[in-house]
């Protein structure tokens, strides 16, 4: 087998090897050499090339986000780098393992006036988990002639096996991107045959808190207590909560749990809508005593993000008493009153706390039941009334998606859209809810479709699919690889915000109108691609757009940008 | 007039134009809404929208590249923001004054689960000249009903008005980066009438230090005695310096000026093409002999960048005894022997410096000419025995670019490549040297095409034209901007490279092969497309290329990949 042989470039490729990383996205460079030959060449690791940076940490994010496990990237030094901000910002929201690995010019070589260098120490220091800044090798070790020289080539290169280990065990331990800058003297090409490495090994510890009964006790009363708790499940990656904490919950009537698409879990008494629930009430004459019904006394929170904006506005207005939220790692004060953060899994929390429990007698559980089958009638009614628009199109696509599917939505109306929907329960749902941003979500489902044994299916607007069409520009894009787009030709959301429509200004720099097309896109970057344009259309189209082929499909939907933002506005008054 | 109802909008948009931005390029969101209403209500300032962060950035950088005067970005909170990343490290290592604006959520909103929402702060520290935080406006000003919070309003805004002036300032004194963060409070979308808006304003001042004659006389002795001094002539905007200076230094027997395309100066006795002198030395068996008759006592420096590695390569090894840096900003430690900085323009430089200087007798310049003639035959020589290939393409491009256009040059082998010619001496050249990456010359050219009377041709290689892809998504693109792709299917510097070429490895880690072609982005974007694949195709495509049209046009010149390495490194030999 060929090695680089750069020994820090060695170490790199065992350690990951070791710690699990099987997938490397790689982009051309030349600095980076020594790390593309010694990952490209080792039989236990998948390598990928990905030209546009800011593409291929996104394909690593979708990676990690589906294995569980850490992706790395590897870049050249310079600008390329700061591609990768956007992903590394959304892995760090996301608690996504991303490892990010840079070549540097060496230290003497920065600020001097040479191409491609810039400062990459601690770049991303905003929104990383750990920085490790390896040294550079002056001298190959084995190649020093002198014996101090050979001691000092030892330290450094021991000092830098260290920082490998503690960066990747950080990406391990707690969920987040790292970054390791590695400063690379010329050669860069070279390789020597079957050498052997034997980096330090250091083990990351997973430290996962226990609470006692003393502990839980005091909160197991307040529970207890109470008549009106509120559980919301936010992002989570499926299989995250056992079932029976989950049917727990639901039984309880004096709980009710929201969750989102991007939950993943299942139960049927959950309230899967919360925007269905919440959105009619703000609409409604008797608002204020409805939201009083609803406010709970204790909100138990976990996962991650929570997408509803509607849920975030009531709970701040209406505060609970008690905010818990349960998480191993962290907690967010999202409706400014959080008073416990159990860091722990929710399983151990749940198998520590349900103990300590009984099942309360309340009616709010079968109250809020109550509204949301009304709701659900309504909503069906509505769908059947409203023209051809956004809301109708996603009604029509929801059914049909295939079932144990891995489906990835775009910010930011898609997201919002699909919300509106109970989706099957085989489905796996994720957006990239970290940062929230339209800058890679094509390129994360690609990497989640890459890795992943079931179909994936993209559904995304216009303005998210431009502007990360890049991401197909990728060899490794999977046959059964699926992109719906929702062409309403700009971005729609702005239509829903409370801007001054209609004006120039407004259409120019909120909106963004445009009349682009998807087609070019696809034929450039060899995908099959049809487009619909009626309800009739969309029905037609998803029966052949889920068949096998030989290539991966894009379905382009175009909706009038007109009509979309007054059905999602109306949707909310109608079914109150 | 309509202004945005936050008062710290209005102060924005009040000083930049204030300080002479007049071009502003927006991103739609919704959190930048007062910022976007200001500038696009501006009778004086013109505003922009593209989409991609990333894009208008470098729209920007072009932009501001071309007037010499600031040009403001603005976008939304969140990841957005990061996306500019890139264009704001190649600013801060151009001297380009580029006004990053970004909306962001006020304090409390960070870290708490919001969209869009990430630690913005600072996130530009290690490439930024000054990041001016604003405050939050809890109450607007004029709304505040009690006495002691209208004072509070009061020095809020001017504290925010301090920090406002001094970015600006900074950006317009060193010519740099700046980062502008301000948090808004809900609404966002509400405008008012009519109000008077009064920022502080604070003048910029551009401190130019004066040498007196005293201070320069110890190095005019120096210069006096030196028989040799070599003058290089870095990445520099047209008229940096003044032609009798020029002419004086080409009058001078013991003095040779090297000068690349991007030094956009003209003199006959420069030195146009360093490499067509350095390359072929390294090739020779008296190399050592040669490199000592071109060694210099004196290295005189001044403009921006160096694009040679060869040159970087030579006086690394043969160092001059003095290196002098001429600069009102910065000096970089090129070549590892810089003894003096002087702080002040190059023609306040020479304007103090040539008085106490005399023309030194010695046959350097002349020994050196000799080459030049030499290879100059040998060149032409070459070139007409090459076969098709890049370097053959650029030959046939060279002669035909049309009289005083702007011409953009994508890294890495297009600004190579166009180092070996001659171009007409009316054409103003540019390639993003700051930190030579390939992520956004077209952006950045077609920034230049926006504001520039002249036409603007963008030469590039395929990898950087697709990785850039998004700068066509922009409806500012004036009909006369041309792009010329020369299309080798891969990333073909890499073939030049001592890497292990034509592995499996190697094409696709490297050279990162692939068989797309332009035309489906032309037809997405609205821009006309031809395409060469012989010298003959090329020499008809040119002609009508040039031509004036309805839309920007873009030729693509396929070229064989595996020829072109050879033809280039074969050159070196030939031509010594």
């Amino acid at each position: 087998m060929k090695y680089p042989k750069i020994p820090v470039a060695r170490s790199i490729v065992a350690l990951c090897e070791a710690k699990g990383i099987h997938h490397v996205v790689i982009s051309p460079g030349s600095r980076n050499a020594p790390l593309t030959t010694g990952f490209a060449y080792h039989p236990n690791i998948k390598t990928y090339s990905v030209v546009d940076e800011r593409c291929a940490a996104f394909v690593a994010v979708g990676m990690a986000q589906q294995l569980q496990k850490p992706v790395a990237v590897v870049c050249t030094s310079g600008s390329a780098l700061l591609n990768y901000y956007p992903a590394v910002a959304e892995a760090f929201y996301s608690d996504i393992p991303l490892v990010v690995i840079s070549a540097d010019r060496p230290i003497e070589r920065i600020d001097i006036g040479d191409g491609q260098t810039i400062r990459q120490k601690n770049v991303f220091e905003n929104h990383i988990l750990y920085s490790a800044n390896l040294h550079s090798e002056l001298v190959l070790e084995n190649e020093a002639k002198d014996k101090k020289l050979q001691q000092k080539q030892f330290e450094s290169q021991k000092h830098n096996e260290r920082e490998i280990n503690l960066a990747l065990n950080k990406a391990i331990e707690e969920k987040g991107p790292v970054h390791i800058n590695v400063p690379f003297y010329e050669p860069l090409y070279e390789t020597v045959e079957d050498v052997e490495v034997n980096p330090i090994q250091i083990l990351p510890e997973i430290i996962e808190r226990t609470y006692s009964q003393n502990q839980l006790q005091a909160y197991a009363d307040l529970w207890n207590r109470a008549a009106r708790k509120m559980v919301i499940i936010g992002v989570s990656s499926p299989n995250l909560v056992e079932q029976q904490f989950l049917d727990r919950l639901a039984n309880d009537p004096s709980v009710i749990v929201f969750t989102e698409t991007t939950s993943n879990v299942q139960q049927e008494k959950f309230f899967t809508r919360i925007d269905t629930i919440i959105g009619p009430i703000e609409k409604d004459e008797y608002r204020e005593q409805l939201f009083d019904n609803l406010q709970p006394e204790i909100l138990l929170t976990f996962g991650g993000m929570i997408v509803s904006k509607k849920i975030k506005a009531f709970l701040r207005n209406y505060q609970p008493k008690h905010h818990w939220h349960v998480d191993p790692k962290k907690a967010y004060n999202t409706f400014f009153c959080l008073n416990k953060h159990f860091e722990t899994s929710v399983n151990s929390f749940f198998n520590q706390f349900f103990p300590l429990t009984e099942i309360s007698e309340s009616n709010y559980a079968e109250y809020w039941q109550e509204v949301r089958s009304r709701r659900k009638i309504k909503h069906e009614d509505y769908m059947g009334r409203i023209p051809y628009s956004d809301l109708k199109a996603m009604q029509l696509i929801c059914p049909e998606v295939s079932e144990n599917s891995i489906v990835q939505l775009a910010n930011s109306s898609t997201i919002r859209y699909a919300q509106l929907f109970r989706w099957k329960e085989s489905l796996k749902i994720y957006c990239n809810r970290g940062t929230s941003g339209i800058d890679g979500s094509i390129s994360t489902a690609v990497g989640a479709a890459i890795v992943s044994d079931e179909p994936v299916l993209m559904i995304t607007g216009d303005l998210s699919f431009f502007y990360d069409s890049n991401a197909l520009w990728n060899k490794h894009i999977p046959k059964n690889f699926r992109i719906i787009i929702l062409n309403n030709r700009g971005g729609g959301i702005f239509r829903i915000l409370p801007g001054d429509k209609n004006s120039e200004t407004f259409d120019e720099y909120f909106e963004t109108v445009h009349d682009l097309h998807a087609k070019p896109i696809c034929d450039l970057y060899g995908f099959e691609y049809s487009r619909a344009q009626t309800s009739e259309e969309i029905k037609q189209g998803l029966i052949a757009f889920f068949d096998t082929s030989d290539k991966p499909k894009v379905l382009e939907i175009f909706t009038p940008r007109k009509v979309n933002d007054e059905v999602l506005l109306e949707y909310f008054s109608f079914v109150r």
